[in-house]
């Protein structure tokens, strides 16, 4: 399967890689979180939502190094942890070699592994094993702190909320109470390493492709943002630029890439394994 | 936020609560499956394809207590890791006390976190604080076995294929060669507890709604079936009724789910936190 692999933060690494991870992060609107806890022999895994950036470096782009910021439904536990009053189990390998963290120091922080995943298209050929998706899917794995600071927390909430409408913060309610800026929970993960995999086009040449009665082709998938539905008190009121735009931009942009992934081949695109 | 928890397979269970989770897994088309390494302080996270079914008891209806088959871009680290030959790292809380495992002996396998999240809509409110998602969400915990068995294995294909595209098993060449057979992995997850967190409804009131220049309501999202894309030799063959019928009826209960979360509040719904 045609995949790319980087070592995050260390050169050289290249711009495109970079970009292509972080733009299935930030094109996603769930990511999955899984972290250690010391109660359970099971990974905790968690819906949250997040976007790449960097607030240290505000002019970095979609291909520099960028830390992630997860936001949404932080959980209690998540937070306890994330601040690193617990060891959290499963944590010895840090001290041991490691095939992440190398011979570096372990930084501070609860190490998490986040996931991005969007699906494209079912890819159906002729006989069952050659059954595949279309999909664009990254993981990122490195340590989470809280953010303690108001003003890079106010800068992620306004980031994190664009993320998932755009230019929606400047047409809320602002501005924001310290009540309210107190009660939200961000996360910044130092990013240690991370990997894409990506397909498209059709369906490979098979055992049955001979069967002339079967169908051969793609389902594109793709998300749809449906028409919005106001709240009882706004039903007289137009829908904003901001939200109509959104909503045209991406149905357009989703539809045509899924519909685009299903004929159009991975350049340099090896046999699915 | 609204949620049920439940211990998996132990008595008293609801089978409303069973039903609820086991429909989040089954009609999401992408999981994200968690464990443990020796060689990493980062859980892996992968994506891949799954559902939840019962080889021994045939008869089980989704309410009942099912296994997780997992099937798809199983990876070999995780399939070696599931044949037990190596302990994982982050083990050692199995053999004391655990919230999950109580007082049970541990069963074999490799501990798997697995999760399925449909985003359903997005919440927009007068303040960037009351921001949320419309979602439902399911994680199961179990230890996750490879499936030998010939006749189990061709099963959970022939089960994962329809998961996906209902009927398609019957309408690909069969039977399976052998060797296909035998270059397939497939899982076996053993259920030890899950819980399913679902939102539904418009936003809350909240602190800024008296601004009425500020449009609040809901984004319906929902995942969309395109239009089939046969590979060019299919090009004149009639699109069959099972993908037809497939794609009709799962863009009309995607659609409508969303647009009905975005009005309906939950049942006994808590403000979400």
């Amino acid at each position: 399967m045609p995949s790319i692999t980087l070592e995050y933060p260390k050169e050289p690494y290249s711009t495109h890689e970079l970009e292509t991870i972080h733009q299935i992060i930030n094109s996603s609107p769930i990511l999955h979180v899984s972290f250690n806890t010391d109660s359970s022999p099971f990974p905790m895994i968690l819906p949250m939502i997040g976007f790449m950036g960097s607030y240290d470096r505000p002019s970095a782009d979609i291909g520099d190094v960028l830390d992630l910021y997860l936001h949404g439904y932080v959980s209690h536990r998540l937070l306890r942890l994330s601040r690193g009053t617990k060891k959290p189990k499963g944590d010895s390998a840090a001290d041991s070699t490691s095939t992440t963290s190398g011979s570096e120091e372990r930084p501070p922080g609860l190490p998490v592994s986040v996931a991005a995943s969007h699906v494209d298209g079912f890819v159906l050929t002729s006989t069952p094993n050659g059954h595949v998706y279309n999909y664009r899917s990254a993981v990122v794995f490195g340590y989470a702190s809280v953010v303690e600071d108001n003003e890079e927390k106010l800068w992620a909430m306004e980031n994190t909320t664009n993320s998932v409408v755009p230019d929606r913060w400047n047409n809320v309610v602002l501005p924001l109470a310290k009540s309210e800026l107190a009660s939200v929970g961000v996360l910044r993960v130092k990013v240690k390493t991370g990997s894409a995999k990506i397909r498209t086009g059709p369906p490979s040449a098979g055992t049955g492709d001979a069967d002339m009665s079967v169908w051969k082709g793609v389902l594109p998938i793709y998300q749809t943002v449906g028409e919005p539905v106001p709240t009882p008190d706004r039903k007289n009121m137009d829908v904003p630029t901001h939200i109509t735009e959104f909503r045209e931009g991406c149905n357009v942009a989703s539809r045509n890439y899924a519909i685009e992934a299903a004929v159009k081949p991975m350049v340099n695109k090896s046999e699915e394994s």
